[in-house]
């Protein structure tokens, strides 16, 4: 109680995000194959591989699915991971229960009315500048980046600034196994 | 006369959207294989399944075409869907009669000259803010938000609302029918 | 002389487009089967259909090429069009001459230098709001909607307002061969 | 030391891109195949080819990959090229050495933490708009434009302005092998 943003950031262990209009602007473009074409963000995606390779726990639980979507996440390197997921109170359990972290001191970005119960059961329930109304009252800060323009990328640099971790080197970078060609 | 928009939601029974424009952002990117990349919006896909989910009628009158469309249609559970549509007033026709709806108590959300004649045959005809002038003239609603960023889900969340229907639960998550991965 | 912008749509005869940048908002979206995704944009290819099926002479020069552009046009029904033009001045005088149109009566969208040449042959040079400098110089109207966001439905509709022949039926709508579906 | 932008446009040999949030708007779109389509703007293509045929020294030098990435530069006439890159200053290095050409000389145009290291090392670090607080704080200049829309474009086109070579043809447009076509 009385606690501020600045002092709930101190304590993060972990990370967890929706997809759709999270770590994406909302836009869904199917292919003709029933897969679909999701525009991610770079800086989400630098910001995100580099957290997890210093040690922070990051799940990502969305309603979601395909294959797409299936290698955007392990590119990242992103280890807990609940897609077509009809049950976010669930998946969010599971995800403390393996990771071994408290959900007291768990972020979640949310922004649509699915999100609403993970945003009331997580001690640091945040969301992009575009989340829906209900997801915006619940949420303790908002960012002012929307959905796949940097919200994602707000939320763990202010994480990873309160722990002096941020911009230590250089290792959020997604490589391929195969070698640079000039 | 002198009815009111909070009046007009109220009675409301059926919903009929365009595609293009209205659904989306007007954007079209063809393929090479003929079809085409649309994007829609999962704020507006929420809206629409949630929606059809709690009993509302929902029709789709395109002039538009292609698997991707279909598919896309298929996954929000329209069951009404007139594409390659060139007569959009028989079409409307056949869905009131078919759903047995009464088109005064009807929606229809156009953005073009093509939806014009719909626009004015129906009790409550109501558009995206990027709409052509005539559209917009003959709109007795401009929603705030553009085809493809919202327009959709305002109309429906509104609806809704007046009903006292909206964000009762999670419904409107659209699944696939294969399991969750961890 | 002193002739002002109106009374020159009074006699405009044909319309010529560049691709990149007027019909699309600029982005190339390379495949991995060497074609491109280009955002053409819903409302310009309604008024291009409406304007070719009430018989104005419309021309496309770019110098973009893939199979994608031809499909777009072919649906348009644009009956003019050199795609992969390293020479659009000679492209221009071949279509005044094919189509029979006086170049004094043709109005030529452009939005970057290779356009140059052909703005200042024609009778009515115009460009979308993000024209390059150059282009916006030369012109002698600058459509206040950018390139894939309306220009092109700007011209052809002030055009065709002058002649009193906007908006009549809903001729622009481009249809597929196939059947419309319930 | 007191030497002012413009100074330094003039001694320009070379330039450096990054690919992600810098020819493109740092959007990254998945495809089930495992490449990606990224969205690169057509202005800034036209410069870049512009400046290459006019015999500019251009390098990219990015973290990303992909079939598409590499069509793409090829196309654009791209010699230089280090893709999947980890170590983005061996291979500034590495190019300044091939292309006979002093980094003090070269400009670097980057967004993010990984082009920090080069922006440091180069005589003239420039970045986008929406680059990262850290690389806007490390550049000499921060171009009006963003990353995908003119950024580049901006910085080559004011290069060839201070060496008068901008806009002498119609040299930048990019074509295929194949002949026009009407």
């Amino acid at each position: 109680m009385g606690e501020n943003f600045k002092e709930k950031l101190a304590r993060v262990e972990a990370f967890v995000f929706d997809v759709d209009g999270v770590m994406t602007d909302g836009g869904i473009m199917p292919l003709p194959d029933g897969d679909f074409i999701r525009r991610y963000y770079a800086k989400d995606g630098y910001a995100l591989s580099y957290a997890i390779k210093h040690g922070y726990k990051v799940c990502v639980i969305t309603g979601g699915f395909g294959a797409t979507l299936l290698s955007r996440m392990k590119r990242l390197g992103v280890e807990y991971l609940y897609h077509n997921c009809m049950d976010k109170i669930a998946a969010i359990d599971d995800f403390c229960r393996r990771a071994g972290v408290n959900i007291e001191n768990t972020i979640y970005m949310g922004d649509d009315i699915p999100d609403l119960e993970c945003m009331r059961k997580v001690g640091i329930p945040v969301c992009p500048a575009d989340a829906c109304p209900e997801v915006a009252e619940a949420a303790c800060y908002v960012s002012q980046f929307s959905g796949g323009y940097g919200c994602v990328r707000d939320i763990v640099e202010q994480v990873l600034r309160a722990h002096g971790t941020w911009a230590l080197d250089s290792k959020g970078t997604i490589s391929d196994d195969s070698v640079a060609s000039r």
